[in-house]
């Protein structure tokens, strides 16, 4: 890693922050929420090649690649119907490489570059000349069994990794892992937007699935609560320690149970309307949040994004392709009845994210910093950058502290980014400290325990691990 | 007070901070907007004990307790019907002090920290090991002439406190302490929320107060406007030099006599909707600006807050108990009513507050770069701290310059913070200007005249001192 | 200029910012967008008075003055009947002077500083002692040829003007411009938001000389459409490379045919509502992408101002007084059919402006960081400052790279301003790019080829110079 990445030039504030990185920067990785894929670790197959490692799964890369007009295509993105345009990876990986300069001062570009240098072992600078050189070298390096993925699990320190499943997941990757004998701990997070968006396309489809793995009769609402809660126990079983809810909007509503019913079987008959949508929505954060009660799961909400706002990509080549843009985002007023209701539970812990920045300090610094359950996740996506973690603690430490935070959570589906944006992390973290440090706002004293706990004890404790 | 807290670890921007603070930093203070109590001068006893003093009213701090599941009752906050939890103060004291830490970081950790240096002239910090050696040497403080209320004011080197009353205060204390023959000068600022919400549940009750404090007859809307004229005389008869309105939105609207009629009938009667309630308090924004033009009191607007969010506690412990969370507020097309019928008025002057941040350069910095009645008040509440404040100037001056803002107002109900606040506020500004002067944005002349007006010009001019 | 003007005071970012800013501070200037008078430049006469070239035309400066008490008849602002209040330009000048100490901290006042220094060439700073001496001195000048309009151009290095018409003008002063034989580039940007706005006062009239201009039947919708196709064709046989679209709503929807003509024919007879108008502009916006696609002018949109929102003095000085605010702005929704359609056209460049900067990370990044033809414009307007283009750079960067920007626009009216303008904003930039140099975000090199795209390279490309 360079030595001062993201370190302020002031000498006052790069000593301390210098310091307080080496404290931190060995301490092993927890990665409670992320988008990596189980099955990599249950095969322990090596990559395929640099594309496909590296590009393919992506969309932070491919985006930008769109954006000045290479089409999905051109990047050999799989379609929708599992095809992928004719051509050679190294033909994507020298695009790739002609564009890169494209990420100049921006989180993507430093990750890849700090990726060759930490992960990869190589100084070689990625561009157009250089490309396939370090095709070359990446994909012999992916040839070794350093390169394995349970071997990266173990290089990266990673203590814990979470796999994100929807509801109707037979977690039958996980459960081929655990029977490997292998020591490395992943589990599953509990995602099911699957069947509690009534309005997804195969929304009738994920619920005759959820029937079939749990022997619940989903013909009825109340089979279906059954059926949710089945599925909870099954992903507990698995070492599930958290859900995940990615909804439009925040909002949080009980229905009576006849309420319930009626949109539920309306949603069968494919008659749901917009409003039904949102009404069932709110109204299974708030059995979601009353389960969690029960069986201690933390209960993350990850709201306020229009997903696949590029209708015919969405059409080609299906969700996750880049094309998710956030909207304004509302948290006062919507989570007032599930915070009444569930704010104060001694076993309720819900860690809310938001990529509407402008609600850190009117909304969720105000709102943690004084219902128990309620933990701010940190910078999300966009915001997972040098500006954007300093922009959340600039505006929701002052009112909520460092206690009302969860420490990092990485959220990737690039795996050899993890180590990679850990690391940032906790220097961006170093350099926010050793700056308020420097003006009195910490002692040193503080700043050294504080970093310990964003960078590992706050995880952890927040996230039950 | 710590020699350089808050200023720029760069040496060039300390060297003028240091220069400009030091121009300001014995200047006298002005607290035009404020929620001490003044029955505290009035009857000018000591104060209880460290907790009573420091803790039970200050919800800055009890919020944050809370938030990590410490519960009111542990903290001995009065409930709504008067009565206390059993306990001592002194294990409050102690449960405060072993949670300090969670403060680290935030303004009211570092008000506290500077409050035992300046107030309590200690040095030793406060954690769980100090709490008892702490309590007993602020209880032995408070038992001495040095720390009555009075002679805190005087060493406070006020010059001018402002308390807040309700349209129903019938102003004894200020009476009590007029007829003392004190020389401090302590004001009442009128604050009718208490008569002009016609959903509060006390709406009849205050309005049945209103009429025996007036003699008007308060079962006509005639007599309701009446009443408020007469209340504000009052007012201004103990030194009343501002109004202050603390309005869930600014919209602003002017209702006929007949429709306003209607709506106070309705009131009256239990029957007021929530529309009649938001076009009853756009109008009655209108008819305060109206009186001003004629009194000459300074209108104050705090919106944009959700009171009292956590039901249950409401209902236990009453207002102003830590869970009110700022929302999403709008000025351009809720102000435009009032600042297009008052705000050219030469006898009007309009401080407009706000907690949603998007508002400062959006919104507020164009409007009073407009309108002459209007001025844009200091970072509010939350956003009272390093980074707030920071946040504010760098959002507002490019727009709206240093003239359309009002200096600083410290806003609170804790007694012994205030020489912190203003003290802090000072340094703040000071690294502010100096920073920008490093940059040659000011000229070092510029600055310090500027200093001079936010610590005190500004203020003295805007609120009329 | 002074020569750390805007530099961080820390060694090793000034040391880098320096180096940057030499490399691009002698580029030649391009102004693809703004607001000065072709006519200046057809006519080529001397400027009347310094008042006259400075103040009267600058709401920038006049809305300052008026926000402290002084109204615009003290200032000889034109009138709406095109009289003006009896005076004296020197007394209003005296005026400005006077008060220039409003605009410390304010872009204007360092505008204006230095245009006295780099344009006039005098050191004597403005206040009301100077008044007079300034006066004459840059009445002098304005006597000299090097400040004739076409002087200043070619002093100023300006490789390129557009100046922006409504869809109503003639061109006549381009046409005689051209006819002239100076070799100034001067073109005009396309504006129809007379003719577009169905609810603005003239629009009937708007619609007549419509009819005039082009020859085609405007009683018809698809008469309209003809004209407004033949208004572009002018336009650009002018030079013009682009559109402009100063609508309140960034809202894209495409009406049918029969529904657009329904519109019409309802305004028309002066029947639209406020429904009818937002739908027309959302159309006529979809409409005009349409035609870019055709004739690849570049579209721009300038979005979400509450244009003239104090009414009377709209009533009696007309439009351009200083009145304007913005409003929040939503762009995920609005935008979408737009760039569902359009955005992926190769012959479509979109350039998004926003006042509201909550948009810049949440909405404008996301979107042109996936969209080919959206470029985000720079900081506007009230932004257009060294706080408003830090923020502008740390918010849209990290998410859209520096390559879906369009590098500088100064939309100005205020013709010496120009050189300042652009000055100013390259200095900006460099102390950006050196403190994220300084940090190891950005290596020197790529520094160096970024700063040059945006003082110049991303201007030439994005606007197709």
């Amino acid at each position: 890693m360079m030595n001062d990445l993201f370190f302020s030039p002031d000498p006052t504030v790069k000593a301390i922050a210098r310091n307080l990185y080496e404290g931190v920067k060995n301490l092993p990785l927890l990665s409670p929420h992320g988008h990596t894929d189980v099955r990599w670790f249950a095969e322990n197959e090596p990559f395929n090649n640099p594309t496909d490692l590296i590009v393919t799964p992506d969309h932070y890369i491919f985006r930008m690649l769109v954006s000045r007009g290479i089409n999905l295509d051109l990047l050999r993105i799989p379609r929708r119907d599992g095809s992928r345009a004719e051509g050679d990876p190294r033909t994507v990986w020298d695009l790739f490489a002609k564009n890169f300069y494209l990420f100049s001062g921006t989180p993507t570009g430093l990750w890849i570059q700090e990726e060759l240098k930490s992960v990869f072992e190589t100084d070689i600078p990625l561009n157009e000349k250089n490309a396939d050189i370090l095709y070359d070298h990446i994909n012999a390096c992916l040839k070794t069994s350093r390169f394995l993925p349970r071997s990266l699990y173990e290089r990266f320190h990673l203590e814990l990794l979470s796999t994100t499943h929807r509801a109707t997941d037979d977690l039958s990757w996980h459960e081929k892992l655990a029977r490997s004998g292998w020591q490395g701990k992943i589990i599953p997070c509990f995602r099911p937007d699957d069947v509690t968006d009534i309005c997804q396309l195969d929304w009738v489809e994920n619920i005759r699935k959820l029937e079939n793995l749990t022997g619940e009769n989903t013909e009825s609402y109340q089979g279906f609560i059954h059926a949710l809660r089945a599925r909870r126990k099954d992903f507990i079983n698995h070492g599930c320690q958290s859900t995940d809810h990615g909804v439009e909007s925040p909002y949080t509503h009980t229905l009576t149970d006849i309420e319930a019913e009626k949109i539920y079987s309306r949603a069968l008959m494919g008659k749901a309307s917009q409003e039904d949508r949102q009404q069932f929505m709110a109204h299974m954060l708030m059995i979601m949040a009353n389960m969690s009660t029960e069986d201690g799961l933390v209960m993350q909400i990850h709201p306020g994004v229009f997903r696949n706002h590029d209708k015919k990509l969405y059409e080609w080549y299906g969700a996750d392709r880049g094309a998710d843009i956030p909207l304004q985002c509302e948290y006062t007023r919507n989570l007032k009845e599930l915070l009444n209701t569930y704010g104060h539970h001694p076993n309720f812990t819900l860690v809310v994210y938001t990529l509407d920045e402008t609600t850190y300090s009117r909304e969720l610094a105000p709102l943690a910093a004084y219902y128990p359950a309620m933990h701010i996740g940190p910078a999300w996506w966009f915001n997972d950058s040098f500006q954007g973690m300093r922009r959340f603690k600039e505006s929701v430490i002052e009112t909520a502290g460092f206690y009302n935070l969860t420490g990092f959570v990485d959220d990737t589906r690039a795996l050899p980014s993890i180590p990679v944006r850990h690391d940032f992390a906790r220097r961006i973290d170093a350099d926010y400290l050793a700056e308020i440090t420097a003006r009195g706002i910490l002692s040193q004293k503080e700043a050294e325990v504080i970093i310990q706990e964003l960078a590992y004890g706050l995880t952890k404790r927040v996230f039950h691990l």
